[in-house]
């Protein structure tokens, strides 16, 4: 799916995106974005697995991490931009298939912080989908030290 | 740091991380392997960065698990392999360093579940060390479904 | 409300709510058991406030962590006890209010571990409600040992 | 074990707690307060149990995110006061014993968040003690408007 940057948002976002070089390392894409939600998909590759063949929690968390911090934000002052101060993700089944789709929604959004929600579904050759991660994050906008994470 | 796996815990853990590729594709090694303790080291790369230039939460998220799941392993039955649960991790500083290193240890082993915790420091070209994220985690012994996560 | 159970799920999660001495003491009720979904209720009462006169994140998490539960345990096999291995909450507003209500859904029900995700919601005086947490919480089934919490 | 506030950090801290209903309603103690450390002590009451008779987990939340909130405003500016932004709990054993002691210590102290770590052990009538929780907690420091939790 391509991403049409039609608004300042959307273009902040994919211009934010296309600058991490982890996502174009998994071969991860940004498939949609509105405001106070982020869909990134990832085709499956065997490069990032774990020992049983599935794709590795780390990579799940690493695409929901992504989708929750941007679909942030989209809720976010322009000058902002945005940095996960943490999340808690449960892993539900196996990340056994072809694509993975990372959907973020914005739970809660505030000055400081805000707080998402990323359901992770692996889709099979049939276009069958299951729900395998879901995340809750929580992520805070800096301004004027984009150097920090967290706030150091 | 070379692994000897000088005893049948060492070897398991050692045989089945030679078999994720994912810590392959990442560069990260197995530093450390004791009893209820497990440490990855992962040399800094500019293909797993996030947008400003540090290392990215889910791969750091990403050795972090694995060496919580495997401090787990070390613990359970001969039989048995490691899923984690979930998981929950603080980026407390940017991960901004030349080496990574995820140090594991279980917190309480039980029959079914294990608690880990896992800290993660970045060392820089000095030899430094700071705590850049702190990882408590939840993981499942699984015996008759490997392929299972969580439990199906 | 009156909670009128109907079926034996309602039945069991109502007898197990009545022999909770926590509730009693909060005042808290069972507002609703469906399959998969349970409600509680915590009228406003000082005693339970933190410095700032809200509901006190405990209190709150005390309901929360019931509900998520008891959801749990409609899914769960008839002789099965459930007890909450973990869980993980935010914060997303003052617990302010004359009425609290905790709506637990089940995310993904396994054979031995079960997720769900809690929403309280802070209800004023007018009727208006405001979302104040969002808890996601991993339970298991006990079958042969009611007196372990976690697995010993 | 009584405190005896000695400087304004304790003097804070304990005129704080002096002033969380709560706690007087629990009857829990503040045992300890030290810069970055805080503990407290809950002793058993049949009131706050769950159904199997152990001390509920939303029980045992309330003072391990207590401890950790005012562990968290020992770092902190004066003016400052401190609020729990979200915590994840690993109930690891049952809340079983005659008192609880919640020890909370500071992981990483920042401007605006601090992480803090709690451990909470169960003593038994002979003084053994065992770790029946742990908890990671993301505090806010609050300046301005007291009344908001998060940042609403």
């Amino acid at each position: 799916m391509m991403v049409e940057p039609i608004d300042p948002i959307r273009q902040r976002v994919a211009d934010s995106f296309a600058q991490m070089p982890l996502m174009a390392t998994l071969g991860a894409r940004l498939a949609a974005v509105q405001d106070g939600r982020v869909s990134i998909e990832l085709p499956f590759r065997r490069e990032f697995t774990q020992q049983h063949g599935y794709v590795h929690a780390g990579v799940v968390a690493s695409i929901a991490d992504t989708a929750g911090g941007y679909a942030a934000l989209t809720t976010m002052d322009e000058g902002a931009s945005v940095l996960a101060v943490e999340f808690k993700i449960n892993l539900l089944r196996p990340a056994e298939g072809v694509l993975f789709v990372a959907n973020a929604e914005v739970v809660k959004s505030g000055r400081t912080l805000t707080v998402t929600e990323v359901d992770v579904y692996a889709r099979d050759e049939r276009g069958s989908e299951k729900l395998c991660a879901r995340m809750q994050q929580t992520c805070i906008a800096v301004t004027d030290r984009p150097e920090a994470q967290s706030d150091g």
